[in-house]
């Protein structure tokens, strides 16, 4: 199996575990046992060892895995050891938010620069980022290496995202409620809307009790 | 099959096909093929008609959907034609951009009040929601039912995620960056954070090209 064709189910669980595990690192946890483990990213033991052989970290038996090493393990396994350039599409407060929000340059994720089509918009600097005409993306995308778009906008995702395409860059997270699909296997998108995750929750609350 | 053993991955398509639907309704389209459905969905088509006929919504041979009628069938399908009461945990910008964004009331999710710990956020009335101590949140559950929790604290979700689940608060939508689980089949957990979905990004970025 090459690893681009990890399953999603899979990937989504190593994001998981990646997440758990710098939890347990901040309350300066040193190891923890598979079950354990387990239990906190609501997965049997079995699923955890066999979704850990894809990244290698096998863990010590009867002593269970270093916190540390297994994090960064799975951090060079997931692409989260690299820097990775952001652009943001539309103006939104949600667009706000990101640009504002410190914990993603923790991450290693670099909010560059914005884009927006409403004059009123243009040229604003927010917590150090300029906001930009859409079109002169490709300004940009000359300036610097984008790796990852980010579409904010709901009047016109569809708009931010073709011209994200056009200049390559092929890593988008879609947080309209808009979802957004290519056909395209070079291109990876991600959606997301509050409004879709609370979906999930209300089909839940609809069918039990 | 009871409908509450729904696969995840089929509610995740489920939700997917409502909110493209709703983009091709704002777009005035009144009908669609289930081809083009599902290449808008990024699925194929036999997965789209087998994921609908849970619902019992299966088109018109030849016609194929109407995009209002599909609509209203799966909106009642996930629970989205009633209207459900949320609380928020912790008064993050998270928390704050929630509150003010009007787009989930109009889906029927309405934020009734947020809770802190920290003094200088008590009290305070953010688009007319009201902050109070988390140890009250048994006074606001006494008097609305609520029944959805979001987290966004990062510094204690999990006492958040305790107190949501003492008042029996069943469905909890986790934004913080430390996924949380519970081994009881009447909870349901949400976890979004937005580092975890730029990751599965940067798995694929360092794993393409």
């Amino acid at each position: 199996m090459k690893i681009k064709d990890l399953p999603e189910n899979t990937l989504h669980r190593l994001v998981i575990y990646l997440n758990v595990l710098d939890a347990l690192e901040k309350k300066k946890v040193d190891s923890v046992s598979s079950e354990e483990l387990a239990k906190r990213c609501g997965v049997n033991p079995a699923q955890l060892r066999k979704d850990l052989s894809f990244v290698g970290n096998l863990g010590t038996k009867g002593v269970g895995y270093s916190v540390k090493s297994l994090k960064f393990s799975l951090k060079k396994f997931l692409g989260r050891t690299e820097e990775w350039n952001l652009v943001v599409g539309g103006l939104t407060p949600l667009a706000e938010y990101l640009i504002n929000n410190r914990d993603l340059q923790k991450e290693g994720f670099y909010i560059m620069s914005a884009f927006d089509t409403r004059p009123e918009k243009i040229g604003l600097i927010i917590n150090g980022v300029s906001v930009y005409n859409l079109d002169q993306l490709s300004y940009v995308t000359k300036a610097i290496k984008v790796h990852i778009g980010i579409i904010t906008s709901e009047d016109k995702p569809e708009e931010y995202f073709q011209a994200f395409l056009r200049e390559n860059i092929r890593a988008i997270l879609n947080l309209s409620s808009t979802p957004l699909y290519s056909e395209n296997p070079e291109v990876k998108i991600e959606n997301f809307s509050f409004p879709m995750a609370l979906t999930k929750l209300s089909f839940f609350l609809k069918n039990s009790s």
